[in-house]
């Protein structure tokens, strides 16, 4: 029972500003014993002018992760654990295992010869591979081996798995997944695989020999799925493709040289849930801060340099993973002068679209960049 | 700093079941330390079997409600208030303002004379007239008359406002918007009209003039909105439909004489994340138990009877209020041996369709019907 | 073999303009031998500045019509003849049986107790009802009852039937179809029903009862193909929505108040290849000229008027039908200075839009109207 | 004015069957003199059981096309020309200059330093580049350099032209357009471009350095054209994709290994009315045959073999052009038993897809295999 109700009055036409009197609490006391209350006492807080999300900016640095991962490879099996996963915690976001927004993202390892069980979930989920030689995932009965800086899809509703070949090295990715959002929409359901693990029923890597044909596919082949086919993304095409780009294009003023990862049948994004995208940063340069409705979970892929969000400046290098928050500015700069920068990233822009939701704005004043708080 | 990691262990295969040791519990601390986690100490409490909605099922009984709503006439003003409402509050929902799921709603109330502000925001709303003469909304300058039962839409980003004429009675309607999903998405705007009031510059009625012939639409008229053009639904034509459709169905097992109210230029939802449907109980007409993933707000607009979900009885009569949260079994049963029953609802299956996320199950057992909990 | 070659050239800079020359017949003879020719010699002819029909505007007038269609009925059975029909053929037209365009139309005409065989087809078919009682139509199982001024959908891969009931009075329709076009794409197939008749397996006209709901469509109910739902329209609600309609708008400079017959599930036409509209010129209503890449036939549903087509007048009433070929002029006047008038047409729109081919253009000159020719 | 009319009728339950009378001669030519007909004269012959086509299969060999094309270049200039192109008539098809069905196809040649006007208009076009170097078409100010077996597109309504650059070769290639279809359908307008030539606005290959990356697309740019932004398919990833498909695939019992061209924002047809597919047929590869409702154009782009056609056998190597008329029956063989052999083919599918049209069936007989014609 609040003590006062008018602590979020504003004395603006049109907002809600009523003072507290005897009379009233009374009024509000007597509402909540009937399970209501009054919308003007909280209209002003749950009607904010714009979005104030709850998250924080933060980066979880590789060089403190990577021994910490590594050592899960003794303490614990993928039999034990289900996923050998160390996740990553949005400081400001107690509530929900979290990253950003409604995103979880975390680092799994698994060693040469393992395999874990099969399962399939609501969610949706996506990998990075970060090191190691060997790693594989299975979606469906398509087998996909994975090297460095690929990207994969294991789409909501799909059976997956993963693993790393005997002959391999350990293997560390980096794991993104909605399942904050699932469970915040009272929609999550979990399976674990009848037989455990699943066959592998089509050749293997059939889904990028089949898919990745630049503005060809399969004839009578349908798909009525709501995620990609492609469900690999390899990294030395994506690179090429980068850099051809490049060649004919200024850039986004905020983004650099910046591409999505798309389903190749309907140029929309490659889950129903969570998009992806890669850009690249020129050797010095330096873009514009813009805001968007989303939330952005980065991993730098290649090069180093920092981002300033919401004021904060973050220095980051390969393998570093950042996170930037609903409707915060942000810019990105490449520091090096010689090499170029590139930052993979995942986001719930799908999610923003569908609803009708997206929208962005830049930075108006000072050039579009933002003073660095101290 | 939790003192045991292990609490949500399961002794199944493919599931995370690992037992807290002196060792891992320092590995634990030491994560923390880095804003991570292990996921297998969480796993299974985020990625539960199925849905496990934080809401619970609950009625508001309009003789409980309604003097309390004509009350607040003699208490504040809309200038004041900016709305005039008192709001439904799920009793198990804290941390938000909530009927169910991310579900608003609240009775809205005006007398005759009055006329609030106009604004718009993120938030979709939509109103289901209970009683009184003369309401009215004008919504982006189309001023629409409301009776008994008519219900309207104020879709996202529209400018709108709301009065009672002159010679009218105090007018209380329901007031459904997606106000906390907005919140929980970081994607909510809001914006008082500049002039306070907008001018209405079409005929007024003119959107049931020109959208609501059946199986016609104006020639030449695009419409890009992603919400209906058709922004009121009136209770008589409403009514006749479902009288008509009743000879010639014999209803959905679940739901009776059941129609969504749509959007007549897609058959979609009215509004991107939020739908209304419609049903009538023909006599003594009692449904059998289904479940959704999906939250439904539910008002009875004629007759009277009972609904049984989560295993819970609710009667019902004209106006009570109820809900049904995401993934409960829930039945219907008109009471009446004479007279038809009719339930408004609205709900957030847009948003689970548009994210591919709805699904529904029967309840196989007993004949379809739950055993009530005493 | 011809003997100019040089007939289409033209002196405009980007067109052919090649001379005969007896070098040059040598060679387009060698071309023709291989089964070839010079674009040059014919690009000006194919590729014309603007579309030039090979239709004509023409009119049927029912006062000739009727005696001859109803004596049809005494000339031969419906067992003989599959349809018992009279067809309208464009006078400049040889090549094939169409109004206009790839439309065919035809009276049709039958007697009580009658019923003709039942079938299916690749043309899409429809029917406006012209006099009699007792007409109905059976659609895949779903039997309609008909009057006067109802339209009715047959649409293509639906089996289908015609007939009166021993009750009524000799009935006369119009059928629309497009087997013309389903023959100029190579894509006509027509099956005989196995019966010979379909069983009615639906309640008598459960289509109206089921998906005539102004904005409401059965809740659960999936349609996936590519027509309406919605199988008739009917005379009364149709004419109610145009004068609804007429209260709220100017209607169009080119059309009056002038409406789409819809599939309510999509807001677009009724069948792929068919589209329908209904439109009511006000009292002493005069419309500008415009034109459509489109071919329209019309029939007066009510009242009466002219229209003027690539400058020549039409005078109609009450069940005369008329035709306008794509791309000319149209512009209508209804005569009657007291009484409204309507006009039912059907048109190939779907088609061009299908095909991103629709434009239009109004008449600039003479305040929008056509001078007539003499 | 005929002098029989019944010589359509069939004795068929469900089709028409009338005999000649007298009375109805003269009935028939009174309604002939209406404007009219009775449509029990012309049903059988209108409505067919299946489609038959009026175009014929053919091939035309380049062996003897080659130094007549070639002759062109002495013959004519472009300018005097508009396009020097010798077109491909269709030898069944004298009242319309088409290859095949509603599309047109023509061999044109270029001279280094030759380039044609600009011009636009509403049949889309495609090129396939048959021999030499230089050649080069510029489409709304993207110029795209063309090398062998390269796949051009200028869709309709774009701006384009085509030349060779200076210290090239004379070049030949393969246009198709869909012509004759946009006449049929009463939709062809052209325009010549004021400035007679266009500039180039866009970087050189603009188009696949932005959109040929496999499942990748550049981030915020839109695309609302009914064609694909990505204007070139060269030849050397496209027989790569090939070659990377045909591990994974037994491919299609028809057509081999099998791929469409497609837009890569939509996975649809590279055109709103003409489609495009590549296929290989590995060393010995015999398909089994099977007809479609959709024209096909093929050209031998790689090696040599033969297709079986309506029972006539057609032998073709490399640069050879054939037609498949819709609904025959067609089966393709690789001759060579060590060398793969690649068919470019364009087709109207995107037409009979977009009013759902398309259909086919596998001849069930004999193995799949048509007996041959003598």
């Amino acid at each position: 029972m609040a003590s006062t109700y008018d602590q979020y009055r504003e004395d603006v036409a049109g907002r809600a500003n009523v003072t507290d009197t005897p009379e009233l609490i009374r009024y509000y006391r007597e509402l909540e014993e009937l399970g209501t209350g009054a919308l003007w006492t909280v209209a002003n807080k749950i009607e904010p002018w714009e979005p104030a999300s709850p998250s924080v900016p933060i980066i979880w640095r590789y060089n403190d992760l990577r021994d910490r991962v590594m050592r899960a490879l003794e303490l614990v099996t993928p039999e034990q654990a289900g996923r050998r996963v160390v996740y990553l915690a949005n400081p400001a976001r107690q509530d929900v295992v979290a990253a950003v927004g409604w995103l979880y993202s975390g680092l799994q390892v698994m060693a040469p010869g393992e395999c874990a069980s099969s399962h399939r979930h609501s969610a949706s989920a996506l990998r990075f591979i970060m090191e190691g030689e060997g790693a594989f995932t299975n979606v469906d009965g398509h087998k996909m081996t994975l090297g460095r800086n690929d990207f994969v899809l294991t789409p909501n509703g799909t059976w997956h798995e993963h693993g790393v070949a005997e002959g391999g090295t350990p293997c560390i990715w980096q794991d993104g997944l909605d399942i904050p959002l699932m469970n915040a929409l009272d929609a999550n359901f979990y399976e674990v695989h009848p037989d455990l693990n699943q066959a592998v029923t089509y050749p293997v890597d059939d889904s990028t020999a089949t898919w990745a044909g630049a503005g060809l596919r399969p004839a009578g082949q349908d798909w009525s799925k709501r995620y990609s086919p492609l469900f690999k993304y390899e990294w030395e095409p994506t690179y090429e493709a980068l850099q051809r780009y490049a060649r004919v294009t200024d850039g986004s003023p905020y983004d650099g040289v910046h591409m999505d990862y798309m389903n190749p049948l309907t140029g929309g994004a490659v889950m129903s849930t969570i998009g992806a995208s890669i850009q690249m940063l020129r050797p010095g340069e330096r873009t514009r801060a813009h805001r968007e409705v989303g939330n952005f979970v980065y991993q730098c892929a290649k090069g180093s340099g920092y981002s300033i969000i919401n004021g904060q400046r973050f220095d980051w290098q390969e393998r570093d993973i950042f996170v930037v928050p609903s409707w915060m500015f942000h810019e990105h700069c490449n520091a090096s002068e010689s090499e170029d920068a590139c930052l993979f990233s995942f986001h719930d822009l799908p999610v923003m679209r569908a609803l009708g939701l997206y929208r962005q704005e830049a930075l108006a004043e000072n050039g579009g960049h933002q003073p660095i708080a101290v």
